[in-house]
């Protein structure tokens, strides 16, 4: 195989560089850290637009879109939130270029220099906060449910293709109420949307949880999260919410007036996933022959590639396909055939296990005579033959169990390496192996500074869902109130 | 009514605005020349989005990302794309801010200044290009039929709302190819698909043209462009699809071994549209009621309201709506239900009139009991009592009906004030009545650009299918090869 990749086994790392490339997912650009998502990749984007997009709306969210811009003054607004951000920004400071007076290419026309200068988004709460101050005056203005999809740019200096991007494509949803209870119960609601997706749809299991005050947004006064685990051993915060409070109202001066005629701030939650989920994906489930894409994500998630001595086997074996392919679509199954005539069946394989389609039917010569098909699984890697008869209830079966079997192995997986731990020594050597470690800390933000100085572990998150057992801080020995969840991360 | 229009005659600018801004579709934000679309607009662009998406992959397209920054010396590559878009561009110089020494807000970093600036994206050429470079070896890699739906910045010193903004969204289409039969086969497919879309989902005739030398995109061998003309009489660019020859792929040095293996430049074609149409939509059909949506874009196509004395009728209104709306559902239909109970039916009416919703239903005690529906069409303001037997038959007929009825309307009106003009006396005072002139003109920029200056209006475009008797240049009275169109433009 001529794109043979890096073993996992090998360089984990360099496998999963191999593969965004091989499997035409995406590269780099020209552009310092900013990457092209290519077809493929971008296919994937959209089927998970299109899922979180249909939920959203269900939960009766609706879509809106604010500038790419904001004015600098806004940023210095939200005290943490400056301090999150503005070392990482794309600063536009000019409007025009001009000939350079050497005659060679293009300067900037210092006469076109901005009064302020406009930072590009690196999420929008400042501009969409400012914009709220018109549209709320009462409570039965509230609550605004938005959300928007675009792109963000956060100067990043170490990047890597979809998991730390200078520009990512996301969804930031804002949201605006008038009781604290009511933004509460936002946040966590779209905390569970996003659990859901992640599990039903992407097959990653999930960690539901609080980030400790360290890892919290830079503006809200909670932020919750769904943690996920690599194959490697290693964490990825595959999506946020966040509970802001009253904190940017007060910073753009949003007030409305309440049923009791009182004047209050009004309150607020954000949310957001990424591009970075594509990142998420492929190191959740794929292996050494290439990607393992869960069926309900795939772009297609059947191929079908025909096997043919000459033009009248092809023609033969064509129509019967075509055939399958009407059954199959009307089952809402997306296929591809694939007669291209320019490379080999094996050829074929190779590319489409790479590519990580959940279903490969194969049919030759002697299929056609018999009535069968030949259907290859990428999960197990297993082949077997199969009937025609009701082959489209067949695939369709074999779609969910293939999602489900996906699902179930990542499970175990990260079953297998979650364990609790006691000691700081202990933990030491622990945490070199990888995967998730329940232990005890006292709740203060120098433990968990010093436990990630010394160790390259983080809190990933305080579990909602965990044993609340109390216990001692296996470094400082002073109380704790529950396990939380350290790993070393993305 | 509290959202009382200007209307069209007192002043068709103030009506545009006023419209946009109280139909809730967007408004002007804290960045200069850049908007914020609301809900309501946004519901209408991803319609928008929906079905041209739709048509790009059923011809054989496929969606991309590009990054959002193009670096500055890219620009410089093609000697006319950069005299087209130097004057209008949105620098970015540094990626960081850092507290003022004085201790008053935020600066730009001095340190973190770019080696090279970096352009926020006016449009994608350059860096698609410098991409496709690493794509493309071969005939065989050829065609690429990419897509992007983006946002791009024009730095434009006189914006308005959809019609002209700094930052807009859009879809750009970049194809590459192997000849230039290809190339421009794409291009004028593109073309094709865009009328179509217009016109049988808009509902705006457009006449299909070529752009003259002045009007033609920076970069481009022929601009071929579809032309709507609004009713206050100014003609709209609805969007456009160029023919590039191999100027990209000789800007970018991107070659391909062909079947003969010689080496060759590449062939290209770029397309797009942008938010503008949803300034075209409003303009084309709206009245000083406010919107008028054809259905087939519009954010949902049925309104009901119900007319109810206390909360018993109202549920049992209610039971009944429920089951119209799942008949109407079941027909593709898409229906809200307005039981808001703090709105009186009145301004309920006046609202959804305002927001263009093609048909509102109401039902009172008495249809309730006569087994009828009051059936309003936005298009007409005509009323009627229809009984519930087969109302989602009725009603889908209905809005087929409107769809047609509403592009009549704009073709007849096109038909009115589009007129033969033969000496440039007479079209000194025919430009004033506004419309479509069609004119001789002896295909000379000179000749355009004396009589842009002297009436303020531009060659729209020369028809593909128009009248082609050659004649005498109207300005000039050198011969013309065939009549083109003058009009006052957006």
């Amino acid at each position: 195989m001529a794109k043979e990749l890096t073993s996992r086994e090998e360089n984990y790392s360099q496998w999963y560089n191999d593969l965004v490339i091989k499997a035409d997912l995406a590269e780099n650009s020209a552009v310092r850290g900013c990457m092209v998502i290519k077809p493929y990749g971008y296919a994937i984007w959209e089927k998970i637009q299109a899922e979180l997009d249909r939920m959203f709306k269900e939960t009766g969210h609706v879509n809106a879109y604010f500038p790419l811009f904001i004015p600098k003054s806004f940023l210095s607004k939200e005290a943490e939130h400056v301090d999150g951000f503005a070392k990482e920004c794309a600063v536009v400071t000019h409007h025009r270029l001009m000939a350079s007076p050497d005659g060679k290419g293009l300067v900037v026309d210092p006469e076109a220099k901005l009064e302020e200068e406009l930072i590009v988004r690196p999420t929008s709460e400042t501009i969409i906060w400012n914009t709220y101050k018109g549209w709320i005056q009462s409570y039965r203005d509230l609550p605004i449910l938005c959300n928007q999809w675009a792109n963000v740019v956060r100067w990043e200096m170490r990047t890597r293709l979809f998991l730390r991007t200078t520009e990512f494509l996301w969804q930031e949803g804002h949201t605006a109420h008038a009781t604290e209870a009511d933004a509460l119960e936002e946040t966590k609601k779209m905390l569970e949307v996003y659990a859901d997706f992640a599990e039903r749809f992407m097959a990653i299991p999930v960690i539901k949880g609080i980030k400790s005050a360290n890892e919290r947004f830079a503006g809200a006064l909670e932020t919750f999260c769904i943690e996920a685990l690599m194959q490697d051993g290693k964490a990825l915060q595959a999506g946020t919410s966040h509970f802001l409070g009253q904190n940017f109202a007060k910073a753009f001066d949003v007030t409305f007036m309440d049923k009791s005629n009182k004047l209050d701030y009004v309150w607020a939650s954000s949310w957001g996933v990424s591009t970075r989920l594509i990142g998420a994906l492929i190191m959740s489930h794929s292996d050494d022959n290439g990607l393992v894409l869960p069926p309900n994500l795939a772009p297609f998630q059947v191929v079908i590639v025909p096997i043919y001595k000459n033009e009248e086997q092809l023609a033969a074996i064509s129509e019967k396909v075509n055939e399958i392919t009407a059954k199959l679509r009307s089952m809402g199954i997306s296929v591809k055939f694939d007669n291209n005539d320019n490379k080999k069946p094996g050829w074929k394989f190779a590319e489409y296990e790479l590519k990580g389609v959940p279903v490969r039917l194969v049919m030759g010569a002697r299929d056609l005579e018999n009535g069968t098909l030949e259907v290859a699984r990428r999960d197990t890697m297993t082949k077997e033959t199969v009937s025609l008869q009701n082959i489209e209830r067949y695939i369709s079966g074999l779609l969910k169990e293939i999602q489900i079997n996906i699902f179930q192995k990542a499970l175990d997986y990260r079953a297998s390496v979650t364990r609790e731990v006691n000691s700081y020594d202990e933990f030491k050597v622990e945490i070199e192996k990888g995967g998730f470690l329940l232990c005890h800390w006292d709740g203060t933000p120098e433990t968990e500074e010093r436990v990630k100085e010394e160790t390259k572990a983080t809190i990933r998150c305080i579990p909602l869902n965990g044993d609340t057992t109390p216990g001692t801080c296996m470094v400082t020995g002073k109380p704790s109130v529950q396990r939380v969840i350290f790993a070393r991360a993305y």
